[in-house]
This record gives C-alpha cells, sequence and structure tokens, in this order.
C-alpha cells in the first residue's frame, strides 16, 4: 500500500478558510479583501488572521492601496503558493479517488 | 455564484488527520489502533487525540478487548460517520473539480 494520501496534506493550506482563499486566488491576478471575505463568510479579523498565516508562510502576497479614496488590500498567490495549492490539490483528488466512491 | 465549497468542510472531519482516520476506518468493520498509527504515521498520543475528538463528536466508536492475551483497541465508523464523511467527501469533490484543473 503506498503512502496514505492525507500525508501528503500540509495544515498551512489544507485548513479549510486557508484553502477556500488559496483556491479563489489562484483563479486570478489578485483578489479583492472584501471579495474574500463575503465570498468564504469571514469576519475580517478572521480572514486577517489566516492571509497572515499564508503571507508568513510567502505562499501569498498582500498589497495595500486606494481604489479612488476608499483604502483596498488585495491578495496574490506567489509561485510557492500555487506550487502547494497544487500538491494539496493532487493529495485531495487522490483520496476522492481512492475513498470517495460510496 | 453557488456558495464556495470549503463552506460545506467541517474542521472536525477536515483536519487532515482525522480525514485520514475517517477515511481508513470507513473502508472497513472496524480498524486496529495500531495499524492506524503505522498507516498514518501518528504517535500512540497525537493518534489517540483525534480519535478522541471523533469520538466525541459521535462520528467513531471507540471498543477496547483482547487479542488473546494483547490488549487491542479498535475503532469502528458509526452511520453520523459515514455521513459526515459523505458531506467531507462530496465538498472535496466539488472542490477539485471548480479549482484543481491547473
Amino acid at each position: 500500500m503506498s503512502e496514505h494520501p492525507t500525508a501528503a496534506l500540509d495544515d498551512v493550506v489544507h485548513q479549510r478558510h486557508r484553502l477556500g482563499i488559496l483556491t479563489i486566488a489562484a483563479e486570478v491576478k489578485r483578489v479583492e479583501f472584501a471579495y474574500l471575505k463575503s465570498t468564504l463568510n469571514l469576519t475580517a479579523g478572521n480572514l486577517s488572521r489566516h492571509i497572515a498565516v499564508l503571507e508568513e508562510a510567502q505562499l501569498l502576497v498582500v498589497e495595500k492601496g486606494y481604489d479612488g479614496k476608499r483604502p483596498k488590500t488585495w491578495v496574490s498567490v506567489t509561485a510557492a503558493g500555487r506550487e502547494a495549492l497544487a500538491v494539496e490539490m493532487s493529495a485531495l483528488r487522490a483520496l476522492v479517488e481512492r475513498h470517495g466512491k460510496s
């Protein structure tokens, strides 16, 4: 029996809100904080905390700026972030294929 | 846009080691503690802690007994556990289909 697929999961990426942040951000060049907050239905504090974990791990970059006079925060996935997400997705695919039949 | 698939993930089931325990245990009538420990490469203490979380949530049942003179511990998934795992797997399948192309 090969190694169980969950061995390839990393809590930094696998945690459900961080997985949500990464999958959404990976689809676009950059994503706005408010969009993530509403799509994932998180509080600003909770979202900030998860973004900080991903930024610390260098999987995301955070940019602050203005849209007109309104302050905005955007996040974008780094190359390392895309790679980490690909590893996670590949492990999830293996898990679903192996155990998701029932 | 429908609700993001990560909204259906529950940390009790989604945490990677607990996901490993549940997916393995769901394939058989009951699974031995030592088998889970080696397959998931966990310490006894760490495995016990995660089993306790799943037992507390009534997703697993723990049985203690003997195999000859050797004490053994088995775990089996409850009906609620199978249901919770099915919800998780369905959310993971949606996530992989939606975001796992790259």
